[in-house]
């Protein structure tokens, strides 16, 4: 029950050594968390930052990059849910081709207030996102 | 005989009033145009730039703003070769949401040798090119 | 009496082909009015977009890329308000490297409400524009 | 004997909620880095990816975002080398603010050959690279 997203490596993410440049890679991670918002809990971007005025800003992340991609590459990648606390999120990304990883990424959110503090998610949000959780034991 | 392609408004586009950043628009503009390459020239950039060592810079463009695009739209980009030169083509490119024209813009691209440096269209590729030609009187 | 603002070309700005990716050019034109808002106009976008909730969107540019730029190139932009209307103004932004041009761009900006709407330039800041004004005779 | 540069926050950087959007971030960081080399290095970028063919991509990171940068906010990075191996480094980036951190990132790079696989560093990078490197006790 992962989510899957192939972004196309195209020009804009690539510098001068043909590859993609890594913060191009975080505008790509965003944006797969940003359409699992969209496409899976149904509760996108725009309602969280135009309408209620919430955020859910990034507050921690360690990302490895095994291996580099080229431009041109359909690069897929999978996002997993592996923990869920009162405000926070993390969630494991990982984007491969061929066969093979390109990074791994651990990233963290919270749910933040119209103040930009911490709060908990709101109830329906939560529900949403535990029926998406991966447990240690394996992907339900 | 345009092509189009759709462009969701991602948060990575956005600036601090919700709209897009107008920088992002040109990301998206050579985005389209890139995938006209790929999509209907059969002419993708990898080949380009990496395998053959040409370019396709932008050299002139025009753009006018006419309406703001926000977070969470879907914007349809519109792409027709207005001219084909020797060594150049211009491209026009709209962007629309829900019967309102975001942008326009008239974009020129020359073809560069491996020294930077506009050369004539291979012929295969101003072949395909000029198939898509959009002549003055009407779309062919 | 014009605006010079020196940018340093970085890896993040450029392409595969190690020059600078022309979407990037409008992060540094935009960079440029921005400095000149906030040093010279003494006027910063912070107090613009946060405090007062108002905006100053392009609405229309034209650019010519006459050379590109490599990375590490000092470039020097050079800003000129050329028009100032009733809710508009229009600046040529050149950038330039060892007496060669670099581009050529001539951007024009409106003046919005809270709402989006074009909106009369403050007393302030109008005059403060006019100052700035080169006349189409010569620089003053 | 840490390296200190200043980077304002500007429009570009800033996401719908008024802040650093957190792939900005990440252009900052690599802007660091990539003028440490420069300035202190006397190693620039260009040299290392256009007349060498080498690279120093970033293998890993871990960030931590402790508070939000906004518009218009002068943030002071500080780099550190902490780890100095056969073919990689290990720098450690903070941003503050007016006293307050706003992000801690520690930042693997690796030098590549020209093939873009793991290289030991050059004798004279990896010279200079070790005269700034601030051991576990203190920095000297």
């Amino acid at each position: 029950m992962s989510y899957h997203r192939d972004i196309r490596i195209e020009f804009n993410h690539c510098d001068p050594a043909g590859i993609v440049f890594y913060p191009r890679y975080f505008e790509m991670t965003n944006s797969v968390v940003e359409n699992f918002f969209r496409d899976v809990l149904d509760y996108p971007f725009e309602r969280i930052a135009l309408e209620e005025g919430h955020g859910v800003p990034t507050v921690r992340l360690e990302a490895d990059f095994t291996a580099p991609s080229r431009l041109g590459e359909m690069v897929r990648f999978t996002l997993a849910l592996k923990r869920l606390g009162r405000s926070s999120a993390c969630f494991a990304i990982t984007g491969e081709h061929g066969g093979e990883t390109r990074l791994r990424v651990m990233l963290t959110l919270a749910w933040t207030g119209t103040n930009g503090r911490a709060r908990p998610w709101p109830e329906d949000l939560r529900r949403a996102l535990a029926g998406h959780l991966h447990n240690e034991e394996g992907d339900r």
